[in-house]
């Protein structure tokens, strides 16, 4: 990126989607890339997850993740809706038009993966929920990281949730939806997870300074 | 109705909604109706309202009523949305299986009123959510309790919530989201709702006896 102030990531402000399996490397990149943008000034940084981050959203992410409730995908897909349509109203579209920069953790393409491709919702039933419901403001970069769902699998940490509970067959059916999410949405890169932190992390900003 | 058992309700199981605007009378109708349902014999009758019922149901309730979140009509239609598919999924389709009957308080009536007539979301979406994720099992009768909103605003008991914080002009647009649900929707029959209960209640039972 280049920029009048010679810091190309300060001359827009960006709303930047990590996504990809449980255990890709998410949060830890998206922690490094906020402070990346942090330190080059100029902009403040939000960083948010999905489901989550907003009061709403928090509330629904527990209803989501824990195991008290018995949920169908087509629940799931309207609560990943609602909770993210709260996010963008209530983080994301005044932090952008503050001008600050957006690092958002799981989007729509968790979605389509989770709730379509693993979930057995009809894709344009999905596409169309977040398309209306959660279409703006809209990311200016989405990045897939991408880990084989084995290698995954070790990586991930912490106690289970109720959704990473189904197992390694249907974690590989959601790895397949990424990469078709892929294939399907506009503009949306692939960056290989596999590596050193720091390497995948400038793979990511490699992405960030293309234009 | 009329049955081979000479009891009309019991020819087959009922899925009754009984909709209104705030103070209608709808959980004093539906109290009696199920009463009165039970009384006949022959099936078990779930009485639920809408959103809540499920576990789910009950917190996505308390999200949407309560104070705590500032939501839009957009989230708004998406929980209730959740809410009556977990509903419907979880009680309304076992119950019908079973050869129950179901009587429940608010449906779509309620959610086309608030959220688009009220609360100013195109009514082709709202439509269109409720009938894609919340479309069946489909009720056998919708019941709109017709009551004018000044009238219902002296009725209502207890304390409000956010949604009835709105004041009375407001209940007025829902009023009238009522009346046009019910010359848009297929099969709704309006029951004048002003008179004493028992007035009400024989109204509503003669739309049950109608075929």
């Amino acid at each position: 990126m280049s920029g009048a102030q010679g810091d190309g990531a300060a001359a827009r402000a960006l709303f930047v989607v990590l996504d990809g399996v449980d255990g890709c490397g998410k949060s830890t990149q998206a922690a490094l890339l906020v402070e990346r943008l942090r330190a080059r000034g100029g902009r403040g940084v939000v960083h948010v997850r999905e489901p989550g981050s907003t009061p709403l959203g928090e509330r629904i992410r527990a209803l989501l993740l824990g195991r008290e409730h018995e949920l169908d995908s087509g629940v799931e897909l309207l609560l990943f809706a609602a909770a993210r349509r709260q996010m963008l109203r209530e983080l994301a579209a005044p932090a952008l038009a503050r001008g600050e920069h957006v690092v958002c953790e799981r989007f729509h393409g968790s979605t389509f993966a989770y709730q379509s491709v693993a979930g057995e919702l009809p894709e344009a039933d999905v596409l169309g929920v977040l398309e209306r419901w959660a279409g703006e403001p809209r990311p200016t970069h989405t990045i897939l990281i991408e880990v084989p769902p084995e290698r995954a699998a070790q990586r991930r940490a912490g106690p289970s949730d109720r959704i990473e509970d189904k197992g390694l067959e249907f974690q590989r059916r959601v790895a397949a939806g990424f990469q078709r999410y892929a294939r399907l949405a506009a503009g949306v890169h692939v960056v290989d997870g596999v590596g050193a932190t720091a390497q995948v992390a400038e793979r990511i900003w490699s992405v960030l300074e293309e234009r």
